[in-house]
This record gives C-alpha cells, sequence and structure tokens, in this order.
C-alpha cells in the first residue's frame, strides 16, 4: 500500500483528471457543424496538449451525434459532452496513466474514467 | 429617426454583440502558446461563423502579447481578450454592420466597437 | 431614417447583445440542480450587471425543465441555453432597450431578441 | 505498491482532478466586483457541490487581488485563476483526498496540488 505519502502516480491522476475537467467546460458550448468540427477537434487537442504532464491527447467529435442534434432552423448546434470522444495520457515523473472521456449510454452521461495506470 | 419600430439595423447591431460576447466568453480561458495560436484562432472563427447572420469574421492572436503572458516555468498562458483582434460582418435583412474588439490600451480594456453601418 | 452615423440607440443593441452573448457562454455548462438553482440565478444576475450600460437584469432558471434533465444516477445537469429566462434593459446615452433570452419551442432553441426601444 | 489495479485512492484523486479543472475552466472570465464576488464564491462552491464524490469545497476570492485589477473606466473585472483559493475535499469509496488550488507567486501560476490522503 502507498501509504500517506504522495507518489507520482497520484499526481498522474490527479493531473489527467484536471485536464479532462478543463477540456469539458472550456469548449462545451462552441457553436459547431459538421464543416467546422474538424477545426474545433484541432484546436482543442492543440489546447490541452500544451497543459503540464500531458503526453498526448485525442479528441473526436461524434458526428452522427452531432448530426442529429442540428438545429433545423440554423443548421447548427453546440458542442455538447456527450458528443465528445477524448483520450488523453498523462506522465508524471515515473508514472504513466491513461485516461478517458466518452458517452455511458446506460448512465446517459459523459463519463470520464481511469484506462490504465504503468 | 426610426421610431419604436424594431428595423433590420437593430437587429443587426443586437445581433453582432451576441456574436462578440459569445466569442470572448466562450474561448477565452483557453491553453494557448506560440505553436497552438492558429488552430485557435482557425477554431474561434469557423465555430462563430456557424451561428446566424454572420457573413464573415476574422480571429487574429497578437503574438508579441502572447509570448509576453507565456508563463516561465510551463511555457504556456491563456487566451485573454487583450490578446483578441476580432472583426466580424453581419447581415441582417437589408443591414449590414462591421463591428470589432481590439485591446485599447488607453482604456486598458478589449474594446467591443460598431465599425460601420450599411 | 438613421443614416450612417452611429447612434446611441445603435450603442445601446450592440451592447446588450455583448451581455446575452456573454451570459450565455460563460454560464451554460454549470453543474447545477434544484437546491442549487437560487445561488447561480443570483451570481449571474450580479455578475452580469457589473458590465457596462447594464442598467437593470432579471436571470431565471426553469425549474421543470432542470427537474427534468436531471441525471438519475448523479442527481445533477447542466445549465442549458433553454433553460434560461433572461431580461436585460441597457442605456446607452439617451436611449434604452430591453432584451431578452428565452426558449422557442417552435424553433427548438434559446431565442435572443429586442424586446423595446425607447 | 499499489500495481496496476485501479484503486479508490486512484479514483479519488482522479475526481479531484476533475472537479478543480471543470471550476477554473467554468468559471474564470466571469465578471465580478467587489460588490458581487460572495454572491460568485457561493453560486461556484454551491455548483461545484453537486458533482459526484465532492464532500466539501470552499471558495474564496482574494479582494485584494480583485480590487487591483478593476479596470479604472468600468469598475470591474474578470475572475481570473490567480484569484481563487479552492479546497475540495473528495471522497471516493474508502479513501479520502483533500486538494487545493492557490496562486503560488514564486511559479506566478494558479497552482493546483494534492494536500493529503486518507
Amino acid at each position: 500500500m502507498a501509504g500517506n505519502k504522495i507518489t507520482d502516480r497520484d499526481n498522474a491522476l490527479f493531473e489527467a483528471g484536471i485536464k479532462l475537467g478543463a477540456l469539458y467546460h472550456q469548449f462545451t458550448g462552441s457553436p459547431v457543424n459538421l464543416r467546422t468540427a474538424s477545426s474545433l477537434e484541432q484546436a482543442i487537442q492543440e489546447s490541452i496538449s500544451v497543459q503540464p504532464f500531458v503526453e498526448s491527447i485525442s479528441v473526436k467529435i461524434d458526428r452522427d451525434l452531432l448530426k442529429s442534434k442540428l438545429n433545423s432552423e440554423f443548421g447548427y448546434t453546440e458542442l455538447q459532452g456527450p458528443m465528445l470522444d477524448v483520450k488523453i495520457t498523462v506522465k508524471y515523473g515515473s508514472s504513466r496513466v491513461k485516461v478517458a472521456m466518452e458517452f455511458d449510454s446506460e448512465l446517459n452521461y459523459p463519463l470520464m474514467k481511469i484506462e490504465s495506470l504503468e
């Protein structure tokens, strides 16, 4: 057991959580349609990648869900949590963790979770 | 005088204000550095362009100001209002207006203003 | 006709749009439930009231819609545009305008509109 | 050593990070002055408290720093990271962690950190 001393693993997980929380609350709400989804994906990826301890990041916006949410009058919608599929690898000292956010249809919730620890 | 009837001009100006307020409060706070500024500019432009009545939009991030704000330990900063130079043309019915946001160094404020009316 | 000279009325409408766009993109996405909705309403009202030219503002979160969106596992949701009912009075020089945002069920859209001009 | 199995402690730290990242990127940028700071503190506290696994939260806005940032023309500023002093206790299963964000003047950075583990 690790005890009460804070380890690299602890910090890696804490930092990984920060990145997902930041990404979600910075970028959801952004106006988006099918034509502009890829520039938004790219900007989100690059933006979060500059934060400390991010080794890699992938951001995908679900085009089918996006399409289903387009307003019929105005032809766009907002980026919503359930549209996001995100994977982030964080490295802190000797520890590397992979975390993800994806829509959990059972919980009806964009679930953030730890995928693996090294 | 236009009286109390709401005109295309009125709506064009109202809509133009909405876009600038939206842009500012959606995207300031985004992590950014010199390498990622252009993808953020592009995404902001494209995102706001999907909103109703936007005819054209240009978004520039001031690289010199960005550079001066980079954290010396972590090498990035956040997008801040004073870094933004934005021009938007809104067309509503028969009326076209150009509005802008740019840093006003005298007021020390990222000032939004009406540039021209047609 | 007002011509191409920028009037107080033009600026009042432009400023009113800025406030609604800012409010929407700053505060949607905030975690909220029935117990916390009133502190969020109050904070949004007070926050936007400090911006230039705001004479008065009222912000209401639709409790029925909020309740219907609560996640069944976690008991909360996010503030979404359709939940917001906002009225703002802006005064610029000699001109006073009232604008509003409320959910338009026909357009399925949180519509921002000019209500009256003085 | 804990191995590659994901523990309550891992999840508690991950969740704590999510909350701090969310808080920061949801609420920085909010217009604020000395009169409205307390309603904003209250709303941020209550908003983040509804998220899963939050046992307690305290949010303070540094009034001296806020005062020093007020725009001299318009009498308000925006909530900025360095103004925030946040403490959050997260409980996940058998594990409780305390995390904090406060301005680190040496790093010139609003530092998020793990304070203690149980």
